[in-house]
């Protein structure tokens, strides 16, 4: 656990370790995060989600300089390089270092736990738990945003923010249900270009004016390229943060965050033991007897549940 | 069950209903799926993934016109409409069934489930078990393929194909592992793009010459939209289907199919008790503690699995 100690006090490389041993998902890993657990509760975590080609990487950049103007440390985790349609995220990661390189203030990472069934969204967690715990401020988690375990893992952060380009505005009706849900800002980068105060207009339709929320949900515009919007994007992101602390939003969703993470270990360790009776002598004739329509899979699962 | 008798003799409105029955997932669905079960084991699923604009849907249009030339009943179910991102799918179906409209031998059914964790793959499961036991001879699971629970949901398929276009060569290098992992065909669309010959040549390349394969991955040609290159494909997805028979693939793949289907099936009903015990007067004050770092997750787990 001498790791942890110099991952505590600073140090990257540990840092780049304990996230390592995560990811792995070994035998130790309850000893770690039992000892890490307990220094984490400081970091504001924040999704950044949008279709691909929104330009999240350039905000993320942008925000991540703003932050840093502040005085605060911050840490990325993108999501998700290792699917394999996503591309080009690992890659991507060597040359977004080097423009906060020699910032140790500033710590990005990619997270690939591809063919982990489930693993993603529980070592995303954890690795936030050990960002928090490495003293970052703010954790920006990116996700690609395109598919049901992406946006299980938005549900770690304390805030959401989406980010669309015009082009997506087409599709603004179909998608309505999920972004409302998901969303606590929006942001329309390349506002530089035609169709973007249409898909402005459209979302603050969609958003509504709400006298009774206590947090009306902003549109902002950016051109994260040229730095426009990016001020004025970092002010609402910590609006929502005040926000979140005096209405106890932020403790509700630590709660949400807990039980998913609890449900987690108990389900990894179950399916541990149902797979090794699955691949038993006896556990092979069951399946077996499923194969041959002997037995249906429910009538399995009774069996294997025992 | 008489509903279910209905679906067997070849009712399309009691087969629309098992469908809803099983994405709501409601108490009785245990008793659905150990009836229809019995009654499956005809069809050959078949999954076509690929990133969004590769022209799968066309490319799947055109499959289910070759294979009712055949004579044979085809089914295609539709994920993941349900991604805020990926819209329209729902609309499309509406369009896509037109053009097969009046013929009973073809039924084309979106799943949706957003925020059902983890309810997708087991419900996309089941579904293929209902169409299977409904008679039809082919079961099309079309994904965007672009997140790892669509991954996850390709699982079930006895054979994969992926649909590539010629702009997504870029990226091919960083795809690699993802892509050699699922496909058994490839499929170029689109080829009268400039691009197309060296997709296809990048493409073969990977796949690498494997003189101790039995099966050697083809790469195939398609202009989809002009019925170019569909006969070819059909006839090797038909090749696939006769090996994997012949050589113990299918059963292979089936037995895993029934294994996934088990875990899920056993954490639905743990995760059930386990909520409800978090949600008991003395499980909030175990989660509270740990909001309170008195205890860790991994020691809230322990006390809820017991």
């Amino acid at each position: 656990m001498e790791l942890i100690d110099k991952m505590l006090a600073g140090d990257r490389l540990s840092l780049a370790r304990v996230i390592s041993f995560i990811e792995d998902r070994g035998e130790h890993l309850r000893a770690l995060v039992d000892e890490i657990y307990p220094k984490t509760g400081n970091a504001f975590v924040l999704g950044i989600t949008g279709p691909p080609g929104a330009g999240k990487s350039t905000v993320t950049d942008k925000l991540v300089a703003e932050i840093r103007k502040s005085g605060k440390r911050v840490a990325v985790i993108a999501i998700d390089p290792s699917s394999p349609f996503s591309g080009g995220a690992i890659l991507g990661d060597r040359i977004r270092m080097q423009s906060h390189s020699g910032d140790t203030g500033v710590y990005i990472r990619s997270l690939g736990t591809r063919g982990k069934h489930g693993g993603l969204s529980q070592s995303s967690k954890e690795v936030v738990m050990a960002l928090d715990a490495a003293g970052f401020d703010w954790v920006i988690v990116e996700t690609a945003g395109v598919g049901q375990t992406e946006l299980d893992v938005l549900k770690l952060a304390h805030a959401v923010c989406v980010v669309l380009v015009p082009e997506s505005g087409d599709s603004i009706q179909v998608m309505k249900a999920g972004l409302m849900e998901i969303a606590d800002l929006f942001v329309v980068n390349k506002c530089d270009r035609p169709e973007s105060d249409k898909l402005v207009r459209e979302l603050i339709n969609m958003i509504g004016m709400n006298e009774a929320a206590m947090w009306q949900i902003p549109v902002l515009k950016t051109q994260a390229l040229h730095d426009q919007g990016i001020v004025e994007f970092f002010t609402q992101v910590c609006s929502y943060r005040d926000y979140a602390l005096k209405h106890g939003k932020l403790e509700e969703k630590r709660a949400a965050f807990i039980e998913e993470e609890i449900l987690e270990i108990i389900w990894s360790a179950n399916a541990r033991v149902v797979r090794e009776k699955m691949h038993s002598e006896s556990g092979r004739k069951i399946v077996a007897e499923v194969l041959s329509k002997k037995r249906t899979p429910y009538e399995a699962a009774d069996k294997f549940a025992e």
